[in-house]
Formats: C-alpha cells, sequence, structure tokens
C-alpha cells in the first residue's frame, strides 16, 4: 500500500476547516484533485523554521531584513523519500512523479500560470489581505497569534487599521470587488468553453484563486458579511466558481 | 486573390519603424506571424474617433470623464467585410476566420493569457511609461503630438517630470529592471521547453510583452542608453527574445 504524501500545513480555530493559509490549500486542493492520499501535519508559526530546517526543505522567500524566509506548504512523499516546498515547485513535482494523475500545469502553460497568479494576486490579493488580516491572526492558535502579530507589525502599523470599520473597510471591500471583476472579464475570454481559469480545464491557477478566496471563507466563516458580500458580487460568479471546486476542499 | 487586410495604426517620426505603439505591435506581429497579407493605414491622434465611428468600430475604453475612448487597433478584412477593434479580440477573430494559419490564442488559455499580461502591465508596464511617455510624444507627428500631450497631461502632471533625468530617471529604470526580472521567473518555469511564453509555442501572449517592450525600441532608438540598458539586463536575456520575435516585424 502506498504511504501518504504528507503535507505541512499552518492550523487556525475555524471547527470545520483546520486549514486557512491561501498557500497550503493551493497544495491541498492539488493533492485532492489528482486523487493522492495524503494527510496534514499541523505546525504552528514558531515551529516552520525548525520544521523545515529538520526535513531540508530551503527557505523560499527573504525577510525583509534579507534574513531566510522559510514557508508552507512543504510536503514529503515517502514514497520516493523527497521533500519539496513552495506550491508552485509541489505542482511540477507531483505532474511529473505521478503523470497518470490529472496534471496540474498542462503543457505549455506554466510561465502563463504564474503571471495570472501575479495579475490576481495584484488585482484581488492585495486589498484582501487589508480586510483578512486580523481575523486570519485571531483565527490562530495562541502561539502562531503572537508569532503572527509579531512579524506583520514590524512595519509599525496594527492589524487592526488595515480594515477598520466603516469607510476603510468598505474602500478595501470595494477594492476586491473592483479587482475581482478584472478577473471576470479574463474568465470572460474563455467565451464559455467552461468555469474554470482554462475553460473546461482545472489547473493550478483555480487552486490558487480558490485558495486565496478560501482564506475569507475560513478566518471569517462561511456566513460573516464579508464572505457574503463577495459571494454576491456579479451575482453570485464567484460562489459558483467555489461550488464547482468544492469536492476538492479536503481536509485528512 | 485575396485582398489584404487593412490595419490601422498610429504613425510616429523613427524612420526605421514607422509603427511604435505596442497595442499595435501586437496585431501586428500577429498579422506576421499568421503569414496573413496586410497593409497599414496611417491614423493620427486627433482622427482615431471620426475613423472608429466611420467604419462602426465602438470604443474600447472609457476616459477619465466617462466620455467613450476609441482606440486603435482596428483592423479591416475586405474578405469578410469585417471591421474589428482591440487586440485581444483581433486575435481571437483571426484565430477563428484564418484556422489554418498558427493560433495566437491556443485552445483553452485565454483567461490565462489575459491574466499573464495584467501582471506584467502591472510590474513592467507602469514603471516603462514613466521611462518612454516623453521620447514617445516627442516621436509623434506635429498633430497627434499635440493631442497626446493634452490629453495625457490632463492631470496637470507635466510628460518632462515622469523620468527627469537623475535620480527620478534611474528609479524609474530599476523598477522596469525589477519588474522584468519577476517576468523572467515566470518564463523560468517553463523549464527550458523554449524561449516564448508558452515554451516552444509562440503566442498571443508573447506579442503583448514584445509589443510593449518595441515601445522603447522605437521611441527611443536602438541606440539610446535606456534601450541598451534594458537589452542588457539579465546578461541579454530580453535582446535574445526580441531577436526571437524579429522575424514577425513587419511593416507594410
Amino acid at each position: 500500500m502506498t504511504e501518504p504524501i504528507i503535507l505541512y500545513d499552518i492550523p487556525g480555530k475555524n471547527p470545520k476547516y483546520t486549514a486557512w493559509s491561501p498557500s497550503t490549500w493551493k497544495t491541498r486542493y492539488g493533492l485532492a484533485y489528482k486523487g493522492l492520499p495524503f494527510k496534514t501535519e499541523w505546525v504552528e508559526y514558531p515551529d516552520i523554521e525548525s520544521l523545515c530546517k529538520k526535513l531540508g526543505a530551503p527557505p523560499t522567500w527573504k525577510n525583509d531584513d534579507g534574513s531566510p524566509l522559510y514557508t508552507l506548504p512543504v510536503i514529503y512523499d515517502p514514497s520516493t523519500k523527497t521533500v519539496v516546498e513552495e506550491s508552485f515547485k509541489i505542482a511540477k513535482y507531483l505532474d511529473k512523479t505521478y503523470p497518470n494523475t490529472p496534471r496540474l500545469i498542462p503543457d505549455n502553460t506554466a510561465a502563463l500560470q504564474s503571471g495570472f497568479r501575479m495579475g490576481f494576486e495584484l488585482n484581488v490579493t492585495e486589498p484582501l489581505w487589508d480586510l483578512v488580516v486580523l481575523a486570519a491572526c485571531n483565527n490562530l492558535n495562541p502561539r502562531s497569534q503572537e508569532f503572527f502579530r509579531r512579524t506583520r507589525e514590524a512595519n509599525g502599523k496594527k492589524l487592526e487599521t488595515y480594515a477598520s470599520p466603516g469607510e476603510v473597510h468598505d474602500m478595501a471591500l470595494k477594492k476586491v470587488e473592483t479587482g475581482l471583476k478584472k478577473v471576470s472579464q479574463w474568465f470572460d475570454h474563455n467565451d464559455g468553453t467552461g468555469p474554470f481559469v482554462m475553460g473546461d480545464i482545472i489547473s493550478h491557477a483555480d487552486f490558487a484563486l480558490a485558495g486565496r478566496l478560501m482564506w475569507g471563507k475560513v478566518v471569517w466563516g462561511e456566513d460573516s458579511e464579508d464572505w457574503r458580500a463577495i459571494m454576491g458580487f456579479e451575482n453570485g460568479r464567484w460562489e459558483r466558481y467555489m461550488k464547482a471546486l468544492e469536492k476538492y476542499e479536503v481536509l485528512t
């Protein structure tokens, strides 16, 4: 029997969805879509660096002061005894190692998928960050919460100020709406060939986008006003989109 | 004999390259890549709106005051008696109407190509605009020059200030370098499958990117310091890229 792949992920307090991080959701969705058996090992923020060093997963980024930044997702695949970090690299690894599963990055689309992601990150993620950051922090367990607040507030800006109730909040929500409208226009270029970024083909780009939206769904909760607002944009377009990918929302 | 497609384009003064507009270059490259016979009708800026109205090409955008904005490229295809505006729509039209020519937008990639474009526009085009805008204006014929300056300076900012010699200029060039480095990282995700956005397959995304770079090449001139700087980034990566697409730089 094949041993399940281990997905290292950061736990949150939402009782329905322990997973909340947009980055790790990309990999979680991808593993589920490929039908690969996997199980989660939950890691609190202050433990990520030592875990990565123990596994031999290199840092994926740099802190503002130039020091290495270790991030999740990281996977360990016992079948090949391989550790892989960073969601795009993991997607490529899984496509290569399990060629008989559905592809996350169809041939010739790696650069397109990367640029597409940057397009929506700049349009959607930046204002969405302002909206969710406080709730994202509050959704964490105490040790991670302390770590998250301390590192995110190193710039001197309190998490409470990113979307203060009233005008600042409403402006951020408006920006998310405008950003998502742009992304919709890109989808519309597919001329009704299917609901996904690549029309009738699911790909990593969908999981990057849906993973980003899961952020709000999990840290606010599905009944929250902001989540309902986003799901209501453009006559429920994003609600239908999330629904179409729901079967890959697997928590194991 | 098939009559050539007419491409409406804005003329500039560079004696080697009359075409300079990034938007119309996309279509120009695309027509050449498809091997479709075409010829240019040159249109000065103040005449674009009346031409579009005469042809029946709708506005593609809005001015800041909400009034309709008519833009080029527009094509007229005498074989089908069809007028099409906006480069992406034109690419789709050409793919559909001439199915035996190489595809500009391969199946399932329309949304990806649109998002990719937004990704590099935000990273590269915004700082590049600051660098080229004055030269772009000066490269125009007098009537267009007056129109361009008047409309672009409606925000109260003189074209001369976007990249004033010295620190402001150098900062803009640095931003272009940083932006292009990001785009390079996307290309690198193709793992050496070819020099183009889609690896070994040329597509509209290449013409959108190369057309954007042509902006500098034409309005500054190929021997200019800024163009040489950009062509020197990352050991000549973008010079090789432009070279790989050079055979489609067709002026007719």
